[in-house]
């Protein structure tokens, strides 16, 4: 396993500061984040990463599937719209080579990320799952025929609402077994998962369908905008060791993703956070240190 | 099922007024609070329920059992103050003839609830769970000596940290079912368990292991303060029919609580935070309104 910078953790470098960060710092990968590859152009993104000799370790984002849920025509042209969303997410990730595509599948439809409840929105929790396995039936096989790996990500439950009805590694793996493994896999976020008395069970049951292990701790008490609660390594509550262990006993051999949303890493010096990003990797992070 | 009032719903009444307000809206049970039940004495609330009546749907609470997994003399004594402080709440569950103690079994060793990191806590999640396991296998034989069913709560993932190391209900149910059905129970809160994609499998697993219904809604986005997260039902994004419904199919024939914590709820009339939740229990949290 080696370290990988996704980019969301620097969030003020621009794609090539970051990618020039990553090499600077040793970094053999970088996660990508759609916005910033945009910024750049795809085709200059996938030139600059290549250049710089990196590997993507993944590209965020997909997914926000479950809007279909919503009633009649309103319903159907949502989920036309993200199914399309989700194709052009699938080409990126395979012009850059993506090892996979994480998708945060969405929350109850009609809620939107970080807004207040609004009318109209669905409390069917369990209809928000169905859409998300229907969109997934759709969208491996496109994904499958240009190798790209989709990447289902659970969510810590407090993202259940708006973000993604996807709670556990367990939920996530159910829904991925059902493709082949090269077209759907799982991601492995500690912050997300630390909390859940499955999760040994479920990361040895994942075993090579691990398609991404990130790391980041889950900060106590999380802040007024919970989606900031992210914390570097060391920082929160997290036990990484038996966690980093367990993925690797499961086979992983990937990279490690750093990705930390954090109003303070963000507003100090990026390479000052890369460097401490790299030391608490080996301080708390590998197993034996 | 009937309704119950949870007295932390009308935390500004005390316990002689909430008997008081019970009766005058037409309830048959009343779950209690240690706090409120000191304030009025044992014996004195005890009668005082007794003579209005009302049933006691549940005493709140006992629990926080994790401290022992500090370690040394520090760990030992907490552990030990931990059993003596819940044996003595058996024994005012006893006297009140409640029909369950419930148990919020605490968060991460030497982290307090509600309050930031301090230094000297343990991040071993397993290992706290381990300590809830040890004081069941003490607790359980003295809460059975006495009539007392006790009933683990698994509360949301969002408070692993700080105030319970339960996270889901299958969890909960699995350290029941190593005691007697009369001893061990557990509690479905809907406010806890709302997102959990094995919640119908485990409420029908739990069947009548199901020690108490507490239902209350869960607003988004969460207050800064997450302990107060809990709306009146309909306020929220949990769907509770197919989750009553789910209960009375396990075989649940006890109390429906009303639990709320929630600081405009308390600034409220509490007499007509009785009549609210007596209506929406009618339109929104029965199967068949």
């Amino acid at each position: 396993m080696t370290l990988s910078l996704n980019q969301w953790t620097t969030r003020h470098w621009s794609l090539p500061e970051a990618v020039d960060g990553s090499v600077r710092h040793g970094l053999e990968a970088i996660g990508l984040w759609r916005e910033k590859v945009a910024e750049q152009g795809l085709a200059q993104s996938a030139k600059l990463v290549r250049d710089a000799g990196l590997r993507v370790s993944s590209l965020c984002r997909g997914g926000f599937l479950t809007a279909g849920g919503l009633p009649g025509e309103e319903g159907r042209q949502a989920f036309a719209d993200a199914l399309e969303e989700n194709r052009r997410a699938i080409d990126e990730a395979a012009e850059l080579g993506a090892a996979c595509l994480v998708l945060v599948v969405g929350g109850l439809p009609g809620v939107k990320p970080g807004e207040p409840l609004g009318k109209g929105f669905s409390r069917d929790v369990a209809g928000a799952r169905e859409r998300v396995a229907e969109a997934l039936a759709e969208l491996a096989p496109y994904a499958g025929e240009r190798g790209v790996k989709l990447a289902l990500e659970p969510l810590h439950p407090i993202y259940c609402p708006d973000r993604a009805v996807l709670c556990t590694l367990g939920q996530a793996l159910d829904l991925a077994l059902a493709y082949p493994e090269e077209q759907v896999g799982v991601v492995v976020d500690t912050f997300h998962v630390w909390w859940d008395p499955r999760l040994f069970e479920d990361i040895a049951r994942a075993g090579s369908r691990i398609a991404s292990y990130q790391v980041c701790d889950y900060l106590h008490p999380l802040p007024e905008d919970v989606l900031l609660g992210r914390g570097m390594m060391g920082d929160g509550v997290i036990d990484f060791r038996p966690i980093t262990q367990a993925v690797l006993d499961a086979g992983y051999a990937g990279d490690v993703e750093v990705e930390i949303f954090n109003a303070d890493i963000w507003a100090a010096d990026p390479d000052e956070v890369v460097a401490t990003m790299k030391a608490r990797y080996e301080d708390v992070v590998l197993p034996h240190p």
